[in-house]
């Protein structure tokens, strides 16, 4: 079980766009230099943030991206499921339909998920819950009592480039 | 984010070798064919099962695969984490390191995880306590409830094969 490596890039990318000016668009090869990052695949990243509406973006030379909402409202959830989807980690395929299991029936006709399907989806709902509990403002500030040269590091180096 | 299919079925064999005697060991293709699954790959993922000691085998024509512990003392993470592997699903690769980004520093040098990381890791610690929490004694008398005739189905369907 592994989260793609975008979800990693994209998290950071919006903490760093909650902090440049917000008439200010970056372009995708601005948010990958600052992380060296290969460019055309964080735009792809970032297309996708934009379809889950936690970016959006203009063309043009002023274009790029900037945050679709405010910080407080996008959550670590919404970026991570708009990078790697929404599906449960576990997926259950129904093998006790198949073969002698099948033959078996249950009184309930199969119609409720069965044991092992609702542990998955009881762990996969905290692990949700969590992460949605997290806004790109809450993590932002975090990095910035950490760190609090970041946010005007940050601004001023796409202010520049 | 997906765990692999053999999590599945890897759950289900512990809960029906949980039904059978305790002196009674299956043979992997026995278990496979109760589902109707591949019997070379689920016998990987049994023989995953007994690298971390969830389930015992002895070769031989009365061999085959038993639980190696009692049911009560194997958790649905155990299972998980024989099949999937146990790393976490966020992997930090530490952009925060590089280009720009690395330029900056941070006043604890980076030697603290960033925001990202704990929040994914605080969800992932939520995800393994929920499915430590459900042993396959458990989940089996979760099957039992919906099914009353499941255990001796079972029981008696590898006592005949």
């Amino acid at each position: 079980m592994k989260l793609r490596e975008g979800v990693e890039w994209a998290a950071h990318c919006c903490i760093n766009l909650s902090w440049v000016a917000p008439d200010k668009a970056v372009k995708a090869a601005r948010l990958a230099a600052f992380y060296d990052l290969p460019a055309a695949y964080l735009n792809k990243q970032l297309n996708a943030l934009g379809r889950a509406g936690i970016v959006s973006s203009q063309s043009g030379p002023r274009g790029g991206f900037r945050l679709g909402r405010g910080p407080e409202q996008i959550t670590l959830m919404d970026v991570a499921a708009a990078i790697d989807g929404s599906a449960q980690a576990f997926l259950c395929t129904g093998i006790r339909h198949n073969g002698p299991a099948g033959e078996l029936g249950a009184p309930d006709g199969y119609r409720t998920p069965c044991s092992v399907s609702r542990a998955f989806s009881s762990a996969d709902l905290l692990w949700r819950r969590q992460l949605a509990a997290q806004t790109v403002a809450d993590l932002a500030a975090e990095v910035r009592r950490a760190n609090p040269a970041a946010p005007d590091y940050v601004r001023h180096w796409f202010d520049r480039n």
